[in-house]
């Protein structure tokens, strides 16, 4: 698929951020300030890149954690990017995942528990038709200038980072959030895993199975995995804890 | 209990190390290069202390982990001490937690589980005995030129670390090592704790129940409490967990 910038515009902090489409999928590129420009002069270090996952709650509500997310990165000297998820923000309507979101609304509000069956209606067909949609973007961000060298996969849709780790043999790491229901047959592909993983809990997180979160880093076929569980709810990740994801992310992009 | 220094020197990289007896207690300081010598002058700035754990394993045993740590502290403004626990090293025996102890290796040798009560047996006299010794060597370090302003506990048999997070004012943070058995005593203390807690899991620890640290870090009342769960082992902590063990108690003693 073609990749094709929209937008650009540079932030204060000199981070180029730039709108794409990558056929009809949109997405934003963010590079760091001492990334050259895009043209015909090869760029002479490559920034490592850095996939943002996110939540399937459209890159326009997202945006303000994600351009904090990618500014952050970009002072490490880190390329950030991120795409629509099918079904989300200004893509077509998916009406099987809108049901199953639905029906998860319905038995949350009811006080039932989320049946086996719920979670894999709610997050294999997304893990099936977005894994591949971020390796086609891989693949057209990885030819632009100026981007290169390793690539990990940062944040939401843990179900979407581990099927991307289990295929996508460029991913050298991922900073994961255990913040969203984990089918069973992801907690089995989760033993292929073998790349370093730093993995945020929220430990009260109101809108997650514990549990379910502790088999899934137990899971988990890496030498290397750390779990940082904090306080706070499922939006209160504290400061201190992106700190540690960055330090992460240094340790094995740099 | 007086204080009386027994020896010092000062290591290669400027730490100033003074073995003393608290009482017929050893114990060891060491103190940051920057830190005024003592004497009538009284200091300017007192660097912060973190009172170093260790298991009951003797100080000249823990000797080289002790010193590296507090290398690493001191390297941060911080001044760390340690003494010995009752019953270990050059301390007269304990013929009670002796026995414990020849009972637990006979029950981890025939593959038993070990009971609450064997627990209780092994742990409770010690911190019975350790936290009062320990607040009684914060009163005379506190009391010596150049030490002063917080003060953290750092590290081994967390039973003491939870007592003396309850018992003890002063102490302002403490980052534990979920490595020994907890008593069920001490699990209900710890919804006493409220002072900012960073735990340490090391996740298939061989010596260690994965459950009861779990249990334990869900049971403190504390409202910043991290747990950073590790791979590689009861002695495998990697070099990057003490790291982030390093900012936790710069966040908190600066």
């Amino acid at each position: 698929m073609a990749l094709r910038f929209t937008s650009e515009q540079r932030l204060d902090d000199g981070v180029l951020e730039r709108e794409f489409t990558l056929g009809e999928i949109p997405g934003i590129l963010w590079t760091p300030a001492s990334t050259p420009e895009p043209g015909p002069a090869p760029a002479p270090a490559p920034a490592p890149l850095i996939l943002l996952g996110q939540p399937p709650l459209g890159l326009r509500k997202m945006y303000p954690r994600l351009v904090a997310r990618a500014r952050h990165a970009a002072a490490d000297g880190f390329a950030t990017a991120t795409i629509e998820l099918p079904g989300s923000g200004d893509r077509p309507r998916w009406d099987a995942v809108d049901q199953a979101r639905a029906e998860l609304r319905r038995t949350v509000e009811a006080g039932e528990p989320v049946g086996a069956e719920l979670v894999d209606a709610l997050v294999l067909p997304l893990v099936a038709r977005a894994v591949p949609e971020w390796q086609a973007a891989l693949d057209a961000l990885l030819s632009l200038p100026g981007i290169g060298g390793p690539v990990a996969y940062s944040g939401g849709v843990i179900s979407i980072g581990v099927r991307l780790a289990v295929v996508e043999p460029r991913l050298v790491a991922a900073g994961l959030f255990a913040g969203s229901f984990v089918p069973r047959a992801i907690l089995e592909e989760a033993r292929q895993v073998t790349i370093p993983l730093h993995v945020l809990l929220q430990w009260d997180d109101e809108v997650n199975d514990r549990q379910a979160a502790l088999d899934l880093f137990d899971a988990f076929g890496s030498a290397e995995k750390t779990l940082q569980a904090n306080m706070g709810g499922h939006t209160g990740v504290p400061e201190f804890a992106g700190d540690d994801a960055a330090r992460f992310f240094r340790r094995h992009l740099k």
